[in-house]
């Protein structure tokens, strides 16, 4: 799409579905401004963009938002040229979108389930919840990469987008409560993977580090606590 | 896509899901066999084509599965010439998959809810929590039909195919317990756009009525029963 575009991302940082919207819009050599939000304080434009989740990410491109990160990723994937961030053929296109939405549906509850629970008895069961989801992403990976470096072949692709923004958190559960989620023993291609992610261009300088979630981490639970 | 296909669905008459599908494969005017499949006893074929959630609808093409019901019917509008399931401008698109995963994220869940109750209390809250999302839809549907027909515009779209195959749940719903979701005083719009969708080439023949929905809502709380 050729033109002058305006695009304008309101965001955190910290979180792993605006890392994905950051990653394509990277992928596709686009530039936009970023707002970082504070979900303490939402901005007038947050609420008004997305009065039904009131979330990050929003992407609003020339006035109009969109919302929802599989929502914005395939947006942006539809509408810029460059690289195709979903594989071109429909039968691949079709398997990513299941994984995808396995990703958000299972996996992602369960480890934010980690960080929220309060106990340890609960945080224990959602452990165990999130390396079951883990381990069939594992098999699906041995399944869909056939061998190559990413979901997606050869380079990163919409699965390694939603998947991969979320391993800076999976290195913060592990300092915070000694969860491997991704261990190179008993998931060695994710682990192969993940080292690929993180060296990746597409993941550079979107990508924070697991300090930084460790961090936010402690001021939501902090939050938490001044509010009871 | 011209040529021979070889289409197995692996549905359930009274599943909202399974109903997707039938109509995004009426819309494309393809044929395919149809398997119903007992919940109470899956077939080797179900559990071998989609091990993840072990669940219908699964859409089996030239041998390979595509599961879970949005990503089937994506898959379907974009390998079959024929109307456009999803709308063709991107932006169009993007909200129509917003509020497709708003249904299956809030208000499906709602709705399931009051079925699934074990108590009155918990059934209110689950109805009230129903009304509160379909609401959200109502307001969605004024301001994306424009004054059309369907949220799709002058005819059936995306959102009308994910939102009307809940339709017949909700009638049942209403004569089981009570619960107006759709109502003409309350979601007018909506009430208008039932009747228009209920009345659709494309509804008929594969949306069964209510009285099949309650019978099966009926054996599967005698099945919930008799196992405790």
């Amino acid at each position: 799409m050729a033109g002058k575009e305006d695009l304008t991302l309101l965001g955190l940082v910290v979180s792993p579905f605006v890392v994905r919207v950051r990653i394509a819009l990277g992928m596709k050599g686009v530039s936009y401004e970023y707002v970082e939000e504070d979900l303490f304080s939402k901005s007038e434009l947050l609420l008004a963009s997305n009065p039904v989740h009131k979330k990050v990410p929003v992407l609003i491109h020339n006035g109009k938002p969109v919302c929802e990160s599989l929502v914005i990723v395939q947006y942006v994937d539809e509408l810029f040229a460059g690289p195709s961030i979903l594989p071109t053929d429909p039968y691949e296109r079709a398997t990513a979108r299941f994984w995808a939405a396995f990703v958000d549906d299972k996996l992602v509850p369960a480890w934010i389930g980690i960080l929220k629970a309060k106990t340890e008895d609960e945080r224990a069961e959602k452990a165990t919840e999130t390396l079951a989801a883990i381990d069939q992403v594992e098999a699906a990976l041995a399944e869909l990469s056939d061998g190559k470096a990413f979901f997606g072949g050869d380079s990163i692709g919409y699965l390694d987008v939603v998947l991969g923004s979320c391993l800076f958190w999976f290195e913060a559960l592990r300092r915070m409560h000694g969860v491997g989620i991704i261990d190179s023993g008993r998931t060695p291609l994710l682990g192969a993977w993940a080292e690929r992610f993180g060296e990746s261009a597409e993941a550079k300088g979107v990508v924070p580090g697991a300090d930084e979630a460790v961090q936010y981490a402690h001021k939501l639970a902090a939050a938490i606590a001044a509010a009871k």
